[in-house]
């Protein structure tokens, strides 16, 4: 997760709720959920039996994504108010979900070798959840490059590859140089991103998996020159798959206040001057998580990871 | 920490502020500084070259205790900026300071027996403190039944032992079950307790150190008949040091809001209106804290462990 | 597990071959298979289905404690070669197997409350065995005491708490002491006890369960007044379950020297002459363990935290 | 550490003794000490205030190259009894030697971009060493890269980036693709490699340093297109630091029959075949390690780090 990059994060939006990582969010905050936005096209899925709802963004084109603040491209969002609990019964269908959504946005997995990054601290508890899902993850590429094609067509592998390349503060480099190296080394046709996201809302944490064809900020932090882990920047395809962990702390004060004022009957000019004076510097380091987010990052972790082995190594567990 | 405890620290002060396990801040809540509280008793030191203050509250009797709404006893607070810098200059002084109070509190540690005690889950950052400080523990009981009386004078070393018993939702049983429990079969004189705790305010996170000799309450949670660990309740003497690394998120809310709106002239009745209007339930049960915990946990501990061997075992490292 | 106590496990059998925690280990050092031995009783079962075997060793009586160097109880072996497999074909029956021979030995968990148990250190990747397991149960005693029997029954749980009380290196206690605390306050029926043992072979090691009723010894390292954890110790029934992860150094050596020997045609008196005068210190404090052995234990504590679970709260996953 | 490479080292010196990392190791299976080896220069120093011994082996032509088993090049080896203890008088001048010998065999780190490069999988204790050296790194080239050449100048850094790649059975690549990969994007002038040995007698086990000059194999397992890390496969100069941690259980069953067999007046030639005969196919994925190996990694690489700090930030502590 891109901790220090709320000052980045600004959008036309901004002024209409804090920092978010979910489309989803951005959409909603265009309080009239009717109203077309021109540019942006919105499909709503729901899956009753399996407790599960599938919001699909799609950023068109410039006017799009000017007026989300996000990038060109297919922002799927699946709602699943039990993702986060150990329970076989929920996190079976949710793995298969996810894999399911993962495969079409990849446009189909067969014979395309791919690249796993997890991102984020594995010593951060809610930024663990990148490097918690490769930790979890089956392997298979060094198999198929050692016993051959032979090898893979029985056990109905693709070939897959994996690293948690940890967060600029430890390695002194940026995430995007890791993994261009990595890219330029081993010639992956697709590079999928975990990453721990942040929200708007903390009702969606630790129950909301995002996933886009859009690529994903790291923490670029200090720099100026953050290289984006993205298609234009790692010159392969990229789909990043992130579940929101963790809200800004400034974002929720503001939050709070905002909706507390309107209620008030106070104009939206003043709601922003209140907010404005209020801004406090010490809040800008911190953020909000829930108490069992242990728990729910394992869990989830397994989830993702499961859902990502069914999508490499068919056999496993058949 | 005592993760769900927030509706049962309600004080008498809780309408002033949100909650806090620091009697400082409590404290702090009456405006006047130098207004006297009848049976509350305040000191103030500072140690200019090591960047130290240190504040004790003593609450001298019932009234104290009413108006404060912490039990009677004494409460020393080190306010230290530099106590999570990695910075041999800050943490050697810092640990030695920390040694001196905890001995000062206990009435002396020779040939006392002590029983280290660190709550908190080792899984969740900030509530890693207490665990963490017991793994760099030196701990003394075994090597001095061993070799003796001899052994132990020429080492100039004192009986420690050290449990992390986890958390409720770990092991089913309240934490003071279990320490009574060890106590009944290894008979210390005294048991310390380490913990993580709640701080009212952002700045104090990870600065400050406060040790008490009224003991603590662990994660009492569900139930009611929770044990606090106090001379009370183990029948031996408790000192407690706790570290505030979280801010409740609802406290955090709701001191920016009362800030604010004071400042905007509103009436201290009309503040609380608003305040209990925003009570929002989806915040219960988040916590705030600095993106860089994982490092500060890792430097407190190891310097509240560092003055807790010197406590011990005078011999290390002379 | 008992690093240090070696020198300890002597026995009448100690000649025959190195240290191991495995009685059906002991019973085959008495090479003809057949042989009915006095005071033990040996029972096979097999389900090639699942391709399990389970040896069942029963000494009955003090003839049989002493030719086996055993105390006198029921030891239950489960051989399964796919135990450190993550293949869900594999890790559910076993569990299940698991399972019901920990409710045949306990005759029965209806009612009961139960304290598991966690030995070892769980810093050292083939000791942490216990801790691992501890860590993925699901806790019921504080649900129950909380929300009372109509909780309880209606999702089928029986009451079980768990602790991992760390090895005496880490708290300066007995294990023995802290066990006999909690069970002082908490007053469990029966305790189960998770620990890693060593084996005399490295086919076994990861690919055996031993369940026994006899009790545990946990590392008692320096002192004298070691404490079982066994009935007689801690005055409630207490199941053992153990899964060999290490090989003595020492042991394997002369294993290795004794098999070679034997076949070069040299009398067994020579052989033990050959291993006393190899003896060697340095061999004293080093064990043998596989190179995979974290994905190893990974594997196995999940499948016995899964055993254990389903006894404790059949409504789980169902 | 490469777990599974035993069977790619054999060398000419192999059958006089198993599988090590460590020159000075071969160099002493030459019973002769004083035998002058042709190709091969030794050089012994002692410090006897520190407790310190460090043997330099040059390996300076192919003759030597072919003699030893070992590539061309310098091997320094501090032998350090004291290294594995957690005592601030052995740890401190402990990490200025090896600070000094690393400085050395770069021929200076002024104005250098140095990699670090942390070995070994970090969930078996006795292969974490590398990522435990680089989890407490201060790595200072995004500092630098931010914040300008007078930052760098004030505080007396030199630039370092550091990473902990994973072992190809968790990644899915060999270490050498990613660490090319790496290079290639960051440009480093060297890369500081360091991992976990494997020594030939348990007596070296936590207690030596070998620094070289020559680079190192990490696991290149099932592949045969292993690369190693050296100045030909990477393009820049290599220094790799290694602990043995671990003895092949192979080798120290070998190690031990050869001696016994000797001292019992058997031939060269019966002892090889002795020990062919013995070769036991389950032995070939099993270490040996002592028992207090988690205490021990955590000292040794702190040890190491230090040292590694001192090299890069002058400034840190003084």
């Amino acid at each position: 997760m891109n901790w220090k990059q709320s000052k980045n994060s600004e959008s036309e939006t901004s002024m209409k709720g804090g920092r978010t990582d979910l489309a989803l969010e951005v959409r909603e905050s265009f309080t009239e959920d009717n109203v077309e936005i021109k540019g942006v096209i919105l499909k709503k899925e729901e899956n009753e039996q399996k407790d599960i709802r599938v919001t699909t963004v799609e950023i068109t084109d410039k006017q799009g994504e000017k007026v989300m603040g996000k990038p060109i491209g297919t922002y799927i969002t699946i709602e699943a108010p039990h993702l986060n609990e150990k329970d076989e019964n929920f996190y079976k269908p949710l793995s298969e979900e996810i894999a399911k959504y993962v495969e079409r946005l990849a446009g189909g997995l067969k014979n395309k070798q791919v690249l796993v990054v997890g991102l984020g601290n594995r010593e951060v508890t809610p930024d663990a959840l990148g490097p918690d899902v490769v930790d979890n993850l089956f392997v298979t590429r060094h198999l198929i490059n050692e016993y051959g094609k032979e090898f893979k067509e029985k056990h109905n592998m693709e070939s897959m590859s994996a690293i948690s390349p940890g967060v600029m503060a430890q390695t002194g480099m940026e995430t995007g140089e890791i993994i261009a190296g990595v890219i330029h080394e081993t010639k992956p046709d697709l590079v999928i991103v975990i990453d721990a996201l942040a929200a708007r809302s903390v009702e969606r944490l630790n129950r909301t998996v995002q996933i886009t064809d859009t690529g994903i900020s790291p923490g670029a932090g200090v720099g100026n020159n953050r290289k984006e882990l993205n298609r234009k920047n790692l010159g392969v395809d990229v789909i990043a798959l992130g579940v929101p962990t963790v809200v800004d702390a400034a974002t929720i004060v503001s939050e709070h206040l905002e909706r507390l004022l309107s209620r008030q009957g106070f104009s939206e000019k003043e709601v922003e001057c209140f907010i404005q004076e209020m801004n406090d510097p010490s809040m800008r380091n911190m953020f909000v998580t829930p108490k069992n987010i242990d728990e729910s990052i394992k869990q989830i972790s397994y989830t993702i990871s499961e859902a990502l082995n069914q999508c490499f190594f068919k056999g496993i567990g058949a």
